[in-house]
């Protein structure tokens, strides 16, 4: 059981950024990836249509003897991570809550911004989590759906005069609303962290949901007994529900080291539509 | 027979560009149109995944009793046109052809200019009928994908600061190309023609394959003794297989009048995924 990969999922190659937090946090784990390319975006989905691509995922990962699923993917986490508990009895973390009570525990003045997709910042999950990590404490929260940070960072711009004049336009409403903190409240916004540092000037702490959520990950396993105990470093394996040119091409410049296993699995996803 | 409607289908909101002409080209015609919005966008995908989506959604308006259908979207033209062609036995015109023959008829010079997503550009498909479109005479086709251009569109950026900066950065090697004809390979890119001609300087004809697939859809009904012949405006309903919400603002924008009938075929989708 110790030995069997850890799942982790996302619409595309945001959730990279927890898989690579998970590597550094827990080196001995061996990691099952992902990513569901042929559907990408989900943040401009339906909460419906969110759920029922997630409840897939999932059942994917299932399939592949996971000990646990963590969802990389802030959209699924908050329309569908109600419905991933209640589907899956697996231990199974999702990135709101990690990156929630870090923004409690990183914000002094209690006025926190929360920039996510349009159905993330629609869903309340992140102020909802805020407010109940910093319990008694007063807090104010701002929320700001940035939708073409994903296109930007899918594209590779992760650090162009493009990428930053759209930060800009985004960001500057939560700099005049003077917050200490800004949770970035989608797995791919990390791959923009330079720009939204920059944009938003001194003073501001970035909280970034993959280090919180890796860290709970190793907490969690730990509590359960569940740590792989094998020496040596741990393998990581990825599918993605598309052509994997792509991904390939993102995730290695992301990673920085070549990917081991990378299948496409567009046969798997296309059988499990017609037999379901 | 006459007065069963003319399909159109899309990735999302892009095949709007085609429905506007059809409407303005054949008043009396009734259309029916699916953008497939749960699964957009389709120009960043694999050949495979985007000539499944297509055959489905062909199939979605086949169902509907249409006496032809009309692939309103350049991607699963140059993807599926020949599958398409293959498994449907109505008339079926897609936007690719009449573009490349607007812009044979367009071209002085034979240096003409292509935008479109980075799967259409892939898959060479406007090169090859524009070349046959020009017979013998001599041209040179200088293609660029443009793949922030439709995520700009269906965030309704259609004249913003951000898109001329990206437009500035696609089209700057075409414009130094000394191009005379620009064929708008994707059909969101009429969404931001302002932008687009602005940046191409004067000089330069844009060919949108949607007023040219509607005039070729018009000759190939009176050809073939379909064109509706009762009196009256059609009507038009759509149907998009995620919540609708999001395509009814763009496209009421975009159409400039309400939506009559638009529905949500989520349930439809669904069903036909678990009883294929």
């Amino acid at each position: 059981m110790n030995s069997l990969p850890i799942g982790i999922f996302d619409s595309g190659v945001g959730g990279l950024t927890v898989l690579r937090a998970l590597r550094r946090h827990l080196p001995h784990e061996n990691l099952v990836y992902l990513g569901d390319t042929a559907r990408v975006p989900y943040g401009t989905k339906s909460p419906a249509t969110v759920e029922r691509y997630a409840v897939e995922d999932a059942s994917f990962l299932d399939r592949k003897g996971v000990k646990m699923i963590v969802v990389a993917c802030n959209t699924a986490s908050a329309l569908a991570g109600a419905e991933l508990h209640r589907a899956f009895r697996l231990p199974l973390l999702s990135v709101i809550g990690p990156g929630a009570r870090a923004a409690a525990r990183a914000t002094g003045s209690g006025r926190v911004g929360v920039i996510a997709t349009e159905a993330t910042v629609e869903s309340g999950a992140y102020a909802t989590r805020i407010r109940e990590a910093c319990g008694r404490r007063a807090v104010e929260i701002f929320s700001q759906p940035c939708p073409l940070f994903v296109p930007l960072a899918e594209e590779g711009e992760t650090d162009s005069a493009v990428t930053r004049m759209v930060a800009e336009k985004y960001l500057a409403p939560l700099r005049e609303q003077r917050i200490d903190t800004l949770v970035l409240g989608c797995t791919h916004y990390p791959l923009l962290k330079n720009v939204i540092a920059e944009t938003m000037g001194g003073g501001v702490t970035l909280v970034d949901s993959a280090e919180a959520t890796a860290a709970e990950v190793a907490t969690l396993l730990a509590e359960q007994g569940l740590l792989n105990d094998r020496p040596g470093r741990g393998e990581s394996r990825f599918y993605v529900t598309d052509a994997a040119r792509r991904f390939h091409r993102i995730a290695e410049q992301f990673l920085g080291e070549p990917l081991g296993h990378l299948e496409a699995v567009v046969a798997w996803w296309h059988d499990r539509l017609q037999t379901r």
